[in-house]
């Protein structure tokens, strides 16, 4: 097998037709945001990309400017979630030296963010069983920045020696929980109550 | 409305119909195993009553001396799942009497449990989407009975003082995103290691 065209295979199905104007940028990322919004509320099965174009406000021929097909549009909503989810970190920790303080400012971060999106988790949790590599890759690609994360902050002494990936699965575990109480369970309690709880079992452990 | 009726009818739409001997008890849990192998096989949608009681051994008309639906039995099943969990951490940690360890044994038990049970995850996942009340309570009442062993425990000195209800979140989310690793991400790292590395975090954190 040619191995570049597979890439570049690989590549056309995950991210559509990539536009080639800020226009057309700005077109594609409305439609993925409408997709969010329909396939939050009705489930993959049940949305259309009728549902999605009328959303979007866009004709449904637009739609196919940018994707080829319903697969397409929510496997790149996943990509595009999981690419906002760790820009949004990244900002929100740009500048903070102390990996411990970037702990907590990155939860808060991650909370306010699943807040703004609350259809995050149905539309992750349903890749699962419609595109698991999309799944796969949206965990995958953040536990390997986190755990890059971990190493460099063990390297310059602003933590505990330890194992950076089940470090980062567990950290990884403890925010999905958390955000999950907000939108899923909605337990309606405050994000920095959420996060100075978490924080502190994060810091100190619960050992006496 | 009659409250009691409605508590019946709630159980009977949760539970099906509770068999009297324990000829029908093993029958009971039979379909449930199979629907458990079958809707994790194939999913939900794709997963017919014919299939369960093809996997069960038993006649289609066995299926419905237990339960009326796929959707209860699927209900049923979520909910069966959630007390096997339950019922194995607390056979696993019957007699530690020191939190830290409980939590160590606990840990343990559910790993080896989700690598016993390849499936929960999908099903317990596709909860969210076919019947969102099973998804709640099969998190939610291990969320409480979590939460009254760590304010035990605070009690008894034998962890630091907590917000036991976010510790529990936490701690289940801990678990939750290592049983990933194992059977949806595959990632073949030896259970002892995890607890090991997760065990660490959570009695000390990562302050250095």
């Amino acid at each position: 097998m040619n191995r570049s065209a597979g890439d570049a295979e690989a590549l056309q199905k995950a991210s559509g037709n990539q536009p080639k104007t800020a226009r057309g940028e700005a077109t594609r990322k409305a439609i993925l945001s409408a997709a969010e919004r329909v396939i939050g509320a009705r489930g993959y099965n049940d949305a259309s990309i009728g549902h999605i174009t009328s959303e979007a406000g866009v004709a449904q021929g637009t739609f196919y400017i940018y994707f080829n097909t319903k697969e397409q549009v929510f496997s790149e909503l996943v990509l595009e979630m999981g690419r906002l989810v760790r820009h949004t970190i990244a900002d929100a920790t740009l500048g903070i030296d102390d990996r411990l303080e970037a702990e907590k400012a990155g939860l808060t971060a991650f909370l306010e963010f699943v807040c703004a999106h609350p259809d995050l988790y149905r539309i992750v949790q349903e890749a699962l069983f419609v595109d698991p590599q999309a799944y796969r890759e949206y965990y995958q690609t953040f536990a390997a920045g986190y755990r890059s994360g971990l190493i460099a902050a063990e390297q310059a002494g602003q933590i505990s020696p330890g194992d950076a990936e089940i470090r980062a699965w567990a950290l990884m575990g403890i925010g999905r929980a958390l955000g999950e109480q907000l939108v899923v369970f909605k337990t309606g309690r405050p994000i920095p109550e959420l996060v100075a709880g978490a924080y502190d079992l994060i810091a100190n452990g619960i050992k006496p």
